[in-house]
């Protein structure tokens, strides 16, 4: 019996979405984890393009991903996706990565807002849906700890970016993916000669826009994690990231 | 009646592969057209698996795409793509794009060489394949004209770019379409407001690695078209651009 709950998605590791060990990139991976956030909703009649009609949207305020291995270039591998929680004013997604052998390589969590288009505020998901969205809740399990707090002291920018046209989506913002690839570009190539990324958190805290300059500040935690807030005008946090390389 | 040698490949515009204006951007479309060549060759068995085997590889050496349009966000798309012609140390490729009407939108033309992985240096496809490319060459009409030549004189950088982890391939070096990611983001957002780009050209001339500093010259010609050329460490030619925008 399918579950029309899970939404299952076919991928092939492209060769410029490989790193130079030959793996995908957790920029693209993150890009087709969101991807298949869209097409799961859409296909249930609460996608972009439904909640845009009555001026309501989808924002991405949370993201986990934990990894044994990753897809390796021209491998074929799929995403499982289902929600497991609707609350008031977030959601809980989940997703599953299967390696071409069927095997599970890695988890996902990750947290929506429904914000008006015109307020940018948060909506109320149960005002909106009602009982809508409930039915699409599963208990699958996803065996890797909830996005936690992340925490950045540091005053000292490792690094300073402006912002540029390829960063920029169709809303105007930096898209939630380029944040992705400009933290792991703090990091020397060695890092990933040696190590591999056992766990990538993402929180979106704000929307940064074109003509915004980005701060980077990276510290290294006693656990040995690594925290990396980013700020816009060396003021306002963006988004923040914590990396566990094994 | 299908013709078996024109391939033909279909795609989605993606929400994080188009840009400010909804438009899918020129990486994006230039990493389906490569992937477009391999699925292509691949299926044809020349392909970069096959080669491998015998120690050789392909090499994209022009590519040249006019543009009367870009899919927008979510539409489907088509590339079709075939051989044009087989030279002893070339192949000219050849690409349609249509859009979700099945209108003819743009064209692109690209000249690959394969070398020997060890030497680095040009084969000889006559040598190596006798026969068996030219049987694949089509001749599908491809209107636009062919690269051309690209010079640039200026000798001060417009900027400078350090290479980083997530320009580098599985080979090593930095990838073809971050080039193209890179010359673009040489340009005011606004211009992007006003123009679209007509004809995009790239020259691979040599390959730039981790650690290598880009340099960027920009000039703009008498016909109203950009140059660009890329140098690494101030001295050596990487890649060449020409963009005509409308």
């Amino acid at each position: 019996m399918i579950d029309n709950k899970i939404g299952t998605y076919n991928f092939v590791a492209e060769p410029f979405h490989v790193d130079f060990t030959g793996r995908l990139t957790m920029g693209v991976l993150g890009n087709h984890l969101l991807n298949c956030a869209g097409f799961h909703a859409a296909d249930r009649g609460f996608g972009i393009a439904e909640l845009n009609e009555n001026h309501y949207t989808w924002v991405l305020s949370r993201l986990a991903i934990e990894l044994d291995d990753m897809p390796r270039q021209y491998e074929p591998f799929s995403i499982h996706t289902w929600i497991e929680n609707v609350y008031r004013l977030f959601t809980d997604r989940n997703f599953e990565l299967v390696n071409k052998d069927g095997v599970t390589i890695g988890y996902a969590r990750s947290v929506w807002a429904m914000i008006s288009m015109e307020t940018r505020k948060p909506a109320d998901l149960f005002t909106l849906h009602g009982e809508n969205l409930n039915q699409y809740a599963s208990n699958r399990e996803c065996p890797i700890a909830k996005p936690g707090r992340i925490k950045v002291t540091s005053d000292i920018p490792l690094e300073e970016y402006q912002i540029r046209y390829s960063d920029i989506d169709i809303n105007g913002h930096v898209n939630s993916i380029k944040y992705i690839e400009h933290i792991l570009d703090l990091f020397p190539m060695d890092t990933f000669k040696e190590k591999q990324i056992k766990r990538f958190e993402m929180a979106y805290v704000a929307e940064s826009y074109y003509g915004d300059t980005l701060s980077f500040y990276k510290e290294e935690k006693d656990d040995g994690s690594i925290a990396v807030e980013v700020r816009k005008n060396a003021t306002d946090v963006v988004v923040r990231s914590k990396i566990i390389l094994k």
